[in-house]
């Protein structure tokens, strides 16, 4: 099964090389697949977004190695997340939430055996020097278990959890994609649970946009829209055109939808 | 035989990961190799000649699978076109014409059999939801035949169609490359079959350019000049400099050839 | 053992492409890892540093093609360097000086049987015509004597070689990382071999910074810091901020560290 990668490291420095030295040398039958290194730097809310957007494709065992991670050498922890389908492995800072709200989670590991390690383990590179060779140990079939002791818990990012009230559903935008569409936090599932009236509208800074389309080309060339994207996450879309600079939104702007 | 990915997907976006999901799933022993996802969004010129200049280096029956596509999820069809050598997939927007215009083809399929998609398939998502498990299926062995009927031809990008009069070619520059070369959609072999001259000449933006270089080297540094690049298209540049800033050069400005 | 990718070439342009496309060809079972395409157009010192961070962890026999080349198709000399560990392919320019100098050279070939080049090798993109199809072909098994005749020395970058005097040493600043730290050319052994004072301190612009930090969040949240990098080199840094920001610096700066 394959490890898949993501990070903040960008691939202009030597950051995702070494990691991906480290894998060949410890795990050199496992494909290594680049999810993606592109998360601007320190950005929890993408690449949580990201690897929730990606996970589910995968096949079974894949293990995931995220790595944003603003936190290295303090005392944040390293953690292991075992789940009824995957393995998801990166610092405990909630970057790994917004997947594992959908996973049954079987078990959480604290890595500190620093036999799986790189030695001498470095206080500014975990990705290299820890999660890679973690990563590689687990692809070769040694059992979560032996890493280190069991958590109860792990964090979560808030940006992740849409709040809501009697008379309305309370989101944010977490990220533009390449082509301008909002993505906003709000899952079919959640708003199907807490939305029934006869059509979906949504408030962006004091513009209500009115009922879902089903795909961009259904809107007029530059209208905004509503729609589900591919990850089933409600977002605010300009066809043909990006909704950032058109509607003048920004990230974490607040979304509301009207239950009433 | 390997998959190749092109798409304009860039890498900030979950999006590649999820394509590489699926492959890895349907398809886990094809190796996938990314051609690029930073094709500039919707352009179908940089993604056609993107494609142009690299697929015929990989071994034959290589699966292409190229995918911008500012019209997914309306009417435009999805298509899996075989040649002697490869196989291309993408949606029928010209963005294959420029490679396939080299290339015999032997079969164009109009992908629309449901069994070989997601499902359920998203209205904004084809990459991920039917070109990617098409091209793992096609990989796996499986006959063009299977994936839906036959057409009869597929769309051209009239930028990748140079013309001529008995006075002059006229083309266009299609793209600048990372070093600030300029691109044109002139072939070698297309000059050559229509420019008979003794020393070939090019005007762009009034300015004329004379004689062809062997390699960029043969210029003195900030000199502009003339070269058949690795893909045998001419292209203007300057020596360890940009054509498009020295030159003020923009994509699509149409170039001259005097043939008297 | 894999073959490791590292250029300036972008992932705009068909280049990497049409260079895996020849790896899949010519080596379809050897896997092909990129280290990174993103290195800034001609940038040697960018392209030497980044191979050096990142070769160690690479596997035994590892097979390095780093491609920056802004004499390609002039005189400089395409070169294969067999180390004790290695094999590092490219233009001797000195790209390749910074992860030599750390290794046992058993062999420098001059790449010039053309039995070994693609047909016809073009004078601009030997990456494609030349070193990948050298690695391929070498990652194959065949030895480094067939390619060419051998050398007996290869170029070095002065920028990676630091002075020292009895007074001072004196290093600049290689490169800032995606996160704004800048990386220097003063690696741990230099400088345990020189500086022997209680204190290591550090004087760039006219500004003194004191003392080691062992990781980022050591520093207060904006605070200037030294410490050494993952790779061993001395780092100037600001937690969680941008030091070539913060501190003005930029590349190429020089910097002291005082011996008395």
């Amino acid at each position: 099964m394959p490890i898949v990668l993501l990070s903040d490291f960008g691939t202009s420095d030597g950051y995702v090389g070494a990691m991906k030295g480290v894998l060949a040398h410890l795990a050199p039958n496992v494909p290594v697949i680049d999810l993606s290194h592109q998360v601007s730097p320190f950005d929890l809310v993408q690449g949580g977004l990201l690897l929730f957007q990606a996970y589910p494709y995968f096949p079974r065992n894949s293990v995931f190695v995220a790595v944003v991670d603003p936190g290295v050498g303090s005392t944040r922890k390293a953690i292991l997340v075992e789940t009824q389908d995957y393995f998801f492995i990166g610092p405990d800072n909630g970057l790994l939430s917004m997947a594992l709200a959908e996973q049954k989670v079987r078990r959480i590991v604290h890595l500190t055996n620093r036999k799986y390690f790189l030695e001498p383990l470095s206080a500014t590179f975990h990705g290299r020097d820890l999660f890679a060779p973690v990563a590689a140990h687990l692809a070769q079939g040694l059992a979560a278990e032996f890493f280190g002791p069991e958590l109860t818990g792990y964090e979560r990012l808030p940006a992740f959890i849409p709040k809501f009230s009697p008379e309305q559903i309370r989101g944010e935008i977490l990220h533009f994609d390449r082509f301008g569409n909002a993505i906003t936090n709000l899952t079919r599932t959640f708003l199907q649970r807490h939305h029934h009236g006869p059509e979906l509208n949504l408030v962006v800074r004091d513009r209500t946009l009115r009922g879902l389309r089903n795909h961009y080309a259904e809107a007029a060339p530059g209208e905004a829209c509503l729609l589900f994207g591919s990850s089933q996450l409600l977002e605010i879309c300009v066809n043909q055109g990006s909704a950032a600079q058109l509607l003048g939104l920004a990230r974490g702007d607040e979304i509301q939808v009207p239950l009433s």
